[in-house]
């Protein structure tokens, strides 16, 4: 159902950094729930967490130890997203992390947790601290794929990328994995995505490019526009390529955020295209805007719009629909007929109705594909934003208006 | 599939206030697809319109007339929505009213125009300007059901609403009409109000009422969050009630203004209840926001949440998707273990996760109910706003993902 061929890829194992699994037994026994992330010292780490103000205790457990040390491990549990747990979920997430810190000789703050699965149920600490040592003892620099698996939750295929580039005369290698693919009761399939790098990269930049890639990558992709509880997106450099620090001057720096930039994107995408129902993977492209405000807004609204997206389940070149989500996206002073709609690079809308050239055929031809870019330029600036969706189908519903049993 | 038994009252006529249907062939032949409203001299008229962007030349039009005249005919028709029509549009549209005016020997500007049905293409004036003679020729106070029916689009049922009230010793009618349950391609089931009374009400504070009451009944009902360019809710005042002019000072005005808003609620839920596919009608109740935006962002975010929607649909209590859509609706420094949420008068959620003396029979049993309410207390302020939907079906998406034949 899923949209594309969704394979993952040969991972480059990323040097100073090293993946262990285990099965805590968490929701189903002998499933791979437990996946750590063992980092060098030395290592830095980055990151962007969800916006929603019902946020899990892991969330604001690892939003704190990152303000307070350099991580040593990332530690992810499936099948419990602690989240709805109040108090006694902050104590669990703190116990988790001070049994790794334990066994690791390290201290507490240099682990950071991440969950995902049920809401509203306690954290089983002690299967998780008794899966600790399986997790901890064959950990290896080879176990991407295996990761990308074990962060599953209601996804329908593990998703990953890796790269390599050129930076100042060395390779360096970007390997992530992600997941998130809709909430399903009584789970919180939270987007989750861990990206790791060998580059030796400075603080201040780091964070840059972990908010900057987050933003236009996993920032930019909605499903239906809910957003959980749990949501994170991680960038770990070890610095062990073998040159210098990168800065903000490096002139191979443009290349290294190129590639990070595309190991982002392929994440992001992976978790639209595996989407709950999915049958579409669609680009909304709002250019010639007059700021990020209306540009977000404008690809938004069509994003969101429940009419948008039947009619693109249904490959039904809609324009009337299209333009009235852009009528109500709130841009102040929009001039309707000043602005142009394509869909792929077939004219749809012009002058405020039907493009007078626009072809029956040629749309549907567009609209008949799996990928479908919707382009509107609102022909009032320059600014341009791009964010990523997928359809609304009956095995949307389906998936997500289960009957209690 | 419509929720509730959608039956029309019986319609009190309207002294002052006429109706006329004719079939003019626009779209299906022999149906019933003009409506006017034949207004005495002397009569009042007030009303909203969309805030799309992407609006029609019916509705420019008629907000230009009622600002130039006063009204004497209110000219409705379905099968063409005259949206995205451009310049010609306006053209078509002032040519019906100007033929209307021409029959009534009235000025054009004392017409104002409604569409509703197919979109980008032409208004068929001939068939319309034909069918005049018919719609007028019969004009009575008693065609109000049949007007119910003939403003109908993609409704699967007519909506109307009547009642009386005592209003300085003597008696008020108020009539009214609604149509509109989603958009379906390539028809727009635009939302139309049209709401009649003999009261003799001062222009400033009909205006206040038609806007006020509108506000909070019309502007307050969301089936996808996907606004028409059509819409259009008027309130027309024809002052043959045979007493005094009302105004902001009457002590009776507190009986008119709650039996209008009555009439209003009734016509507004209707359409939520002929939702596409609904099987749900839903009440978002709001309490203790700090300001009106607030009240309303946590209403709509949660009115439009797919994933609180399907569980709608699904009959499932589902607290955390409830939760999290709360979570993301923007509410600055919201406390979201200091809120509750409550089905009915079951407490589902306090302290930031399932209440604990809530009982699963209790919430299903809410739940399993056609009429359900659910109800958020924010805790921090005293502002309170209602917003009323329907649940997402399969049906939704079968009824919007036409595909062309």
């Amino acid at each position: 159902m899923a949209v594309g061929p969704g394979t993952l890829p040969e991972f480059f194992p990323v040097p100073g950094i090293r993946l262990g699994i285990a099965s805590a037994g968490i929701k189903k026994p002998g499933r791979k729930d437990l996946v750590v992330f063992e980092l060098a010292p030395g290592s830095r780490v980055a990151g962007i967490f969800t916006r929603n103000q019902f946020c899990a205790a892991p969330v604001t457990l690892s939003r704190r130890h990152l303000s307070l040390a350099s991580p040593r491990y990332l530690l992810i549990n499936t099948g419990n997203a602690n989240a709805g747990t109040g108090a006694q979920g902050m104590e669990d997430a703190i116990a988790c992390c001070r049994a790794l810190a334990d066994q690791a000789s390290i201290s507490m703050e240099e682990v950071l947790p991440f969950s995902t699965g049920v809401i509203g149920e306690p954290l089983p600490v002690t299967k998780i601290v008794n899966a600790l040592p399986q997790a901890l003892e064959a950990v290896s620099g080879d176990r991407w794929a295996e990761a990308a698996s074990g962060i599953m939750t209601t996804d329908t295929r593990p998703k990953g990328a890796s790269r390599q580039v050129e930076v100042n005369g060395r390779t360096v290698t970007i390997s992530g994995i992600s997941k998130g693919a809709g909430m399903i009761r009584p789970n919180m399939a939270t987007m989750l995505g861990f990206i790791a790098t060998d580059a030796l990269i400075a603080p201040d930049l780091l964070q840059s490019l972990a908010s900057g890639l987050g933003e236009k990558s996993f920032n930019r992709i909605t499903i239906d526009g809910d957003t959980s509880t749990n949501d994170a997106c991680m960038l770990m450099a070890s610095g062990q390529y073998g040159g210098p620090e990168i800065t903000a001057d490096s002139p191979d720096l443009a290349a290294l955020r190129d590639a990070l930039e595309q190991v982002y994107l392929e994440l992001a995408h992976a978790i639209v295209r595996d989407g709950e129902g999915a049958t579409k993977f669609v680009t909304i492209d709002v250019s010639g805007a007059a700021s990020q405000q209306e540009a977000l807004d404008v690809a938004y609204t069509v994003a969101h719009s429940p009419l948008v997206k039947t009619a693109l389940y249904a490959s039904d070149p809609n324009w009337g629909r299209i333009l009235a989500a852009v009528g109500r996206a709130g841009v102040s002073g929009l001039d309707l007929n000043a602005l142009e709609i394509y869909l792929g690079d077939v004219c749809l809308v012009r002058h405020g109705g039907r493009a007078e050239d626009y072809s029956e055929e040629r749309g549907q031809a567009v609209m008949d594909r799996e990928e479908i870019t919707i382009a509107i330029d609102l022909k009032r600036g320059d600014v341009r934003e791009t964010v990523w969706t997928c359809d609304f189908s009956h095995n949307y519903v389906t998936i997500n208006a289960e009957y209690r049993t």
